[in-house]
């Protein structure tokens, strides 16, 4: 049986992940060694490479080395870890995706418009904790319900974490709109993110397996898996190569492979090269 | 059996309704007639109630006796015919409802901020016409259709008809947004709206039968209506008392009753009456 294989266009990682990862690698050769505050993905075997190069992820400033440079990864750092930097003087190399700037930027303008700041995205997540912390003010909703236990507000800004699903934020856009008079939306869900949704729509409906590649601990993966699932059940998300399965390809002639934001083009390639070699 | 009417308190006609009766009433007092360039509600008994009182309905301005004044109604009138009637002279009672001119006047400022006016309502309804008349390039969109079909804009602002449903608004917004960057949405649905739509909601699910009085071509008795029926199958329209079927009473011991913002206090109250004497 003949399978056909196709790659969504926006897969592997995306610009910003691209550039930090870079910025890292470059950073690491130049100053012998830099600190990466957290993981920069969350994708297990891109670590092991940046490890191996040189680059030393610590959890806190407190187990940072002055002596050399400290990078701040592309999700953004909360704004009291950029001053203490600041104020240490230690050597920052900022690689905050600056789509993610944006977001920031945005949100705080809207704030500085007298504007209760809402922010739609996962209560936790590191972009999130990141642009809440640029705020006075905010309220973060992950979900329909926390739209609906809101209180009355009447004038509130709101932008999306970069990397949600639209068809989920207009959900909860519906309800925010029940409780704010004035409301302004600017939608900051980045165009790589969208273009990554709408060809898994695409590819999930018209294979008869799909694959997304990508960590479990990664919320734009699961993101991606979730949007697969609701239009094609024989959706598989794995993290690597290892967790194939031949045995859901038996009937399968059609297979459809996208990624999450923080897997490399290695890993997509692998996959595809061991599927081409069941047999059939 | 005893039964229990209650009846919403909302109800009866809404402010701007009732201060356009007055307005008329007052003139044609004053004036000995007055002419009211179409029918200031959507209800034949307080229409036949105005004529009788010497207030004139025309259609258009061409129908004018310049002698006597003209009345533009709560809707709001079209920029063409405010135009018109000035430059002809003409003494005008203008009874547009205050809440409506806040939105004329909200979705301009829209558009001087450079964004493409999206007005939420039911094309063609005078209402939305006028709102439409005051900027210089807008979208109607009446359902999710037409969201769906909006093309990509930039800069949007929104308003939505003052007696839209807010729930059914919603739905639209969960649309829009994903055509729209930079969205602000002012709500415009009036607050007696509100209020009517919520003990309409109240009252429909907490009792056997529900009763909607108003007329069938006003588009917010119709709305009422369908909120109602939706929570209890057991919802009727009727326009006034005698289209009461007692059939519908049988086995009803609770009957909730609501109407749209043109019916007058009076109709209700026949309607609780007529009920009573009922049979049971």
């Amino acid at each position: 049986m003949k399978r056909r294989i196709t790659i969504a266009k926006s897969s592997g990682f995306c610009l910003g992940v691209q550039r930090a990862v870079e910025m890292a690698l470059e950073s690491a050769k130049k100053y012998g060694e830099v600190q990466m505050l957290g993981e920069i993905v969350h994708n297990e075997t891109v670590i092991e490479i940046l490890k191996n190069a040189g680059v030393r992820i610590v959890k806190s400033l407190d187990e940072v080395d002055s002596a050399k440079p400290v990078l701040f990864r592309s999700h953004g750092t909360p704004k009291g870890i950029r001053e203490t930097a600041r104020r240490s003087g230690l050597k920052v190399i900022d690689a905050t995706c600056p789509l993610i700037i944006h977001i920031h930027k945005v949100a705080q303008k809207l704030e500085a418009d007298g504007r209760t700041v809402i922010v739609i995205g996962d209560k936790g997540h590191d972009e999130v904790t990141a642009i809440v912390s640029d705020l006075a003010n905010s309220i973060v909703v992950s979900n329909i319900q926390d739209a609906e236990s809101l209180p009355r507000i009447r004038k509130a800004g709101a932008v999306a974490q970069s990397t949600q699903d639209i068809e989920q934020v207009g959900k909860i856009m519906s309800k925010i709109v029940e409780k704010v008079e004035d409301l302004r939306f600017i939608n900051t869900i980045c165009n790589p993110t969208r273009d990554r949704q709408r060809q898994v729509i695409k590819l999930a409906s018209s294979n008869d397996i799909m694959l997304i590649i990508g960590s479990r601990t990664s919320a734009n993966t699961k993101r991606l898996a979730a949007i697969a699932s609701a239009i094609n059940p024989k959706t598989f998300l794995i993290q690597n190569v290892d967790e194939l399965n031949p045995d859901w390809f038996e009937k399968a002639r059609t297979i459809g492979i996208s990624s999450g934001a923080s897997t490399p083009a290695e890993s997509i390639e692998e996959v595809k090269k061991k599927i081409a070699r069941f047999s059939s």
